[in-house]
């Protein structure tokens, strides 16, 4: 009913039909998402989850693990990329400690959803306990609940984490059964050695696990905490019919997982970017996911919702402010 | 000096080298052409020029010529799509009468640049005499020279003219020395039967044009006066050193003729998306730009150059906002 309501009214405007593209399939799944044929986008809200990892210390990143913290702190100051388009786009912005290997100043503007200092490396075991992979995701629920009592109806996530693009290539190689070499990538900056090096680690992670590929025991085992809670961020923001913003390669693994637990969900989100790590375009299209943007981005922290926002916008502007052929007393096709 | 300059400022970001993709070079290019490590957008401006085609009446579009005076009034009533996403992102917005077939009334805000009530058809003659070709050049640079004098240092070109997509295709194939086939579209929406018309018709037109191939005779032969005044709007941007946004097929084809005339406008053009009309990704490969946008956009009317507007601001943003990783703190690449 709302479906073929918004159609006709996206078909009325004063344009060739299908002439905004994407922007069209986009008003039109934001009007199926909030119920409505003038759907507004209200209080959007920005997540970046935090954490360190144990794998980062098997020699899988180009930099060093305190730079989770570091990056933590130049949030907090507003100097980061996602601070820069957050500001630009009017759009909150809410660091949340899901486990980074750091103990903050107890009065910084920092959501706390500590599990612990950082997971266990996953090379030879699981990076953390199934009641810690459980409290993650109540966790990210959590943080979704309260941003939604605020109002907010459209919400991105992003994330920091030193090693972390390790977690998402595994999820992903297990979860939609691919080569390890087809999920991985540069991360922050690897060369060609270190790229080969991270693979066979990951190749080695994986050779010793003897779990099931249910999806709860591969987070279990290979998640991260920022990456978990993200997953249960991302099925509360879905169960509250919320616009959900999804982002690089580690917020589309975390996605991955959320679809195993509701198959519903992908109706709800958005897909804001091709990242350039290698292994997202492959996961967009096992998600038969298409994105909004392809800018060679591979930065994470959400910075690919917050470029991507405006255009969500767009799509609803379109939809309320511009005449109609009827309207504006202008002629259809002849 | 200033793009090493800029190069340095744009690495010592608190984010891996190069991880913001197209970002980083278009604030690159930004702060060359504005010459200065802390560019700074002002004033930005969409101009809309609009004017009617004798070779819309041989049958090579969907709708009928009328649409182009009914959508100028659309623009003036705010009730189009460029007027959306120019008032979502306070870009200045006007509309200029290029040569629509139609007499205004004398108050409207609606910039006079009326070279005739339309073209002729390049069926069988030239559209527009050479005379009227260097008054569309003439009044193109006037109109970007009154703007500038505004403040204005960034610029936006869209058009409206039923039947415009013949005159961009048939300038392509010309200039690019390729098959009309691949050169033409569906503009407003053809299907096979009328496209196959379409490209009939101007094969034929091509066929019964004896002159030269230079670009000023091309110009005077197959243009619009939409088209050619956006060709003088550009190379007076150009000549300014505003940044130039180039939108879809038409805009991109005005600009086409404008680089034959000064060689060095691609530095200053910020090409804003790849649209759906066939031809247009060719001709961005021929000139080998690579476009910030992918939405499946054929709307016209600047709106591509509107939707990518806060990319540029965002790339702007991070270079004169963000942290380096000395002021926070942040260790680089191990």
């Amino acid at each position: 009913m709302i479906t073929e309501d918004l159609k006709i009214l996206i078909d009325n405007k004063t344009k060739p039909p299908g002439s905004l593209g994407m922007l069209e399939e986009l008003a039109l799944q934001i009007g199926e998402i909030l119920g409505t044929t003038s759907p507004e986008l209200i209080q959007p809200h920005l997540v970046v989850f935090a954490a360190d990892h144990g794998i980062a210390n098997e020699g899988v990143s180009a930099f060093p693990q305190e730079v989770t913290r570091q990056m933590v702190l130049n949030f907090l100051n507003g100097g980061a990329a996602i601070n820069v388009f957050c500001r630009q786009h009017d759009i909150h912005l809410q660091v949340v400690d899901a486990g980074v290997n750091y103990d903050f100043e107890p009065d910084l503007p920092l959501g706390d959803a500590k599990i612990a200092k950082g997971t266990a490396s996953f090379l030879h075991g699981p990076a953390m306990t199934a009641a810690q992979m459980e409290r993650c995701l109540t966790k990210g629920e959590a943080v979704v609940a309260e941003i939604e009592a605020k109002g907010c109806n459209v919400i991105g996530f992003g994330e920091m984490g030193i090693g972390n693009t390790s977690s998402a290539a595994v999820l992903m190689s297990l979860l939609c059964n691919l080569p390890m070499a087809d999920c991985i990538g540069r991360g922050t900056g690897l060369n060609d050695q270190q790229l080969l090096r991270k693979q066979e680690i990951l190749e080695q992670a994986v050779a010793n696990y003897s779990g099931s590929r249910a999806v709860s025991e591969l987070m279990t085992h290979f998640g991260g905490f920022e990456l978990v809670e993200m997953t249960g961020a991302m099925l509360a923001a879905g169960k509250r019919n919320m616009v959900i913003l999804v982002d690089g390669f580690i917020a589309t693994a975390a996605f991955l997982c959320a679809l195993q637990l509701d198959p519903q969900l992908k109706s709800k989100a958005v897909f804001c970017h091709e990242s350039e790590e290698k292994g997202h375009r492959l996961l967009l299209t096992h998600l038969k996911a298409k994105p909004l943007l392809g800018l060679g981005l591979r930065l994470g922290e959400g910075t690919g919702c917050a470029l991507a926002y405006p255009l969500l916008k767009s799509s609803v502007n379109f939809l309320n402010e511009m005449a109609s052929f009827q309207s504006a007393e202008v002629s259809g096709k002849s």
